[in-house]
């Protein structure tokens, strides 16, 4: 790695005490300095409203960031280097004075790469933006990174998107999504792009239709009150498969560069065809969880979590056909599905292609089913492509087959986390991974009229059953389609 | 399996004691017999020249035979089972008169499957087949069996055909080629024509190339004077290697049917451009081993095996460049290559997919592969398609890597021999897998005029080292077109 792209910087995390921090940011930092991917001269300031010394601190996060390193990555000697890296700087609230206090903790060369990372709550962006820019921090190198939900519809998202405006200019604007940052899903483009195979599959008159699933295991945990407010569509659609769909529909972008993979993911945002009025009962399914079964537990139906409102609409499942109006993908659906309390947890993108247009093959020689390619995010990542081969032995029998290729057991070595990568291009100053402003506000553009729909309709959301594949409406969904969910394997 | 496919038959092996019959043809009915393949009531004559009683027979066998049979499917139990459906009986000339006495042997119900299968010299197949038909042993279903190679040129192929065709109806022909009855090349069918994935790509505007490679370690062993005779374009190209090539480039027959896929054979054979004149120096290459190290041993070379004439050119090895002049293959060259005492035993159809279109990964993210489907018939059999992934990590670093199916791993149960499939193909009278007298006759029409431009040309073979992948000229064939032979792994 050159010089140049492992430059020194400082990272300020805000909310330096939070699950986020903790859980995720300062164990993907130890594993990019325990790998030599962070220059010796980078160091990290945790802000947080609680006045704790350095010492303290360290010894805080210790054990919550310790837990989630893999065991063969972590010894005490690197831990004890990195934590040399981190300091912490108490403010009190968000304002310019607040954050004054933060100048002496940050190198003063203007040419050294800052980054503010706010881990906090999103309604604070816009005043947190302010503040560190009220307080003179800001330097030609400085970059702010905000986590999802960037709003939580089109005019809060464009209020955030303004405000942080007023103190950053766009391109020092990192939005992130985590699931950009997955080693499959990168991989998605080298599939596409790196090779002469799919490219000219990859279209209407070669796919039938595509699937994206994103299904959590877990309920609403402690988090109620705020899920309640927000719900699976602005959590989990809006963003996260809303991306895995562009990454998947885009054009091939005229180069490797944030700007042109960022171009070709708006214009997909933008062929979205809308779902209004009466196609939101159509083309759109919600339902809450009830009791249920989940890996042999009993769990709590939706309306009995702690947080909960009475009479609370809040979808924790949404499933929904996606149609995206261009010349590549008229006539073929992307359904994408999302939920709490599934059977277990896992994300994959399918892509069905077409049956053969003529089948030579008789029936009894073994049903032929239509190949795939399958993409999957977590919990583990893979991709596998099925296919129809000969069974070996006397006549002919057809057989499916899945040619797989396991980034774990094909590549030594540890598959890094989704956040090494992100932090690691943040530091870099590479944006291609994160979102545009224009993306998000065009995601909330094609969402608010399905909430809008939920909202002006009489019907309650559906229910499912805890640990279930949500309810019989997602399948009635597929079916009036003459199509089916793929079969999710643990 | 139904009692129809499954009838009574009685096979005649003329040449049994031969040793095609003793090291393919006893042990593939044997393994067939230890599978409940063969109908009970099936029986094997063995017929020969030499007088030997039936016990006397069975015993010459034994050893050779089962030395064949892997392991773990030879028992004595089920072997002795075996041999008490194997009879035999001397004729002492291929004349009707020399073949009555076959008579008695045979079931005389006229609807029991009757099979002559000739493991005998090629320049016999005219007699026997008249004294077959003189002596009375002709039914309606009964079915005669060639091995290549049918006849030394065109004209003799037009002979033997011809011979053959006065006893014989056409469709009571079996003209056997036993490279068509390895599963991988069965395979390529179904891969073809049951994936939705690989037609559309199947044709000039996404393949560069292909490469069809038959090398074997062995020299002439005892057959010098045989092989002398013969040559590597007459021995391999005109049947194996031009076989292979037609079920690459075939167009989707209409119907999995003999007739359907014979047609479609033909029609690749008769667009095959000719190779006359000044183009057999510029796109053939012939050569002969000199002596070498074959898998660490130092061996002779061809000049000094027994029976070899001191001026011999007959070639060991040809590497040739064949276009077929038809829309979906224009401008795509098919390397032919085949050769003794070459560095190892592979077999392999190689597809090379064209250059992506446009490049928007760096050169310094990692060198580009092209697409490559890898076909391999042996020494063991697996399919594979090279492509490019992402290596995991920060930064996008591009690797090659294989999507593997090989048919040991992904099937339980060992992959059946060869001639297993075809002798039950036989039995069944389905006749796919052989060829027509049009195909045998379309692949010397096209190999005829490259003997004839040999034969006039004043130069002599090339000459390669043993234990190599053949003379230097071979990789200039390649290198004038800006490619190269694939690397092929042991």
């Amino acid at each position: 790695m050159t010089a140049s792209s492992n430059p020194a910087f400082d990272m300020v995390v805000v909310g330096g005490t939070g699950d986020l921090a903790r859980r995720k940011l300062l164990p993907s930092l130890y594993l990019l300095h325990k790998n030599g991917q962070l220059s010796p001269a980078g160091r990290i300031l945790a802000v947080a409203r609680h006045e704790l010394s350095t010492e303290q601190y360290r010894e805080q996060i210790a054990n919550s960031s310790q837990q989630e390193i893999p065991a063969d990555q972590l010894d005490p000697e690197t831990w004890d280097a990195f934590v040399r890296r981190l300091h912490y700087r108490a403010a009190p609230n968000a304002t310019a004075a607040g954050y004054r206090s933060l100048t002496k903790d940050l190198d003063q060369d203007g040419a050294r790469v800052r980054v503010f990372y706010l881990a906090t709550m999103p309604s604070l962006y816009g005043d947190l933006a302010h503040a560190i820019g009220g307080a003179g921090l800001i330097t030609d190198s400085s970059r702010i990174v905000l986590e999802k939900p960037i709003g939580h519809d089109l005019a809060s998202a464009q209020q955030i998107n303004a405000r942080v405006g007023e103190a950053f200019r766009e391109e020092q604007i990192f939005r992130i999504d985590h699931y950009l940052g997955k080693e499959t899903v990168q991989n998605l483009m080298v599939l596409r792009f790196a090779n002469a195979l799919f490219e000219p599959l990859w279209r209407s008159e070669h796919i039938d239709h595509v699937q994206i699933t994103v299904a959590e295991r877990l309920g609403v945990e402690d988090r109620g009150e705020y899920y309640d407010h927000t719900g699976a569509l602005r959590d989990m659609v809006q963003n996260h498969l809303l991306q895995l769909l562009c990454l998947v529909a885009m054009e091939p972008p005229a180069r490797l560069e944030q700007d042109s993979i960022r171009d070709e993911k708006i214009k997909v945002l933008q062929s979205l065809r809308p779902i209004v009025d009466g196609d939101v009962a159509k083309k759109t399914v919600r339902a809450q969880y009830r009791e249920g079964v989940v890996a042999g537990e009993r769990v709590a139906g939706y309306h009995q979590e702690p947080g909960i409102g009475v009479d609370s609409s809040t979808e924790t499942f949404v499933a929904l056909k996606a149609e995206i109006d261009n010349w590549r993908w008229a006539g073929v659906p992307f359904y994408l599905r999302t939920g709490k309390r599934m059977a277990y947890r896992v994300s994959e993108i399918m892509i069905q292609f077409r049956r053969v247009p003529h089948q030579i093959f008789e029936d009894r020689l073994g049903a032929l089913q239509d190949n795939r390619l399958v993409i999957r995010l977590q919990p583990d990542e893979f991709i596998k492509l099925a296919m129809m081969v000969k069974n070996p032995g006397p006549n002919i029998r057809l057989k499916p087959v899945d040619l797989n290729l396991n980034l774990a057991t094909t590549f030594a070595g540890r598959t890094p986390l989704a956040y090494e990568r992100l932090l690691l291009d943040v530091i870099q100053g590479s944006a291609t991974l994160f979102m545009h402003r224009a993306e998000v506000e065009a995601a909330w553009r094609w969402v608010e009229p399905i909430l809008e729909g939920w909202g002006h309709r009489e019907w309650r959301p559906r229910s499912y059953a805890a640990g279930s594949w949500g309810p019989e409406e997602s399948m009635a969904l597929m079916l009036r389609d003459n199509r089916s969910w793929y079969e999710l394997m643990a």
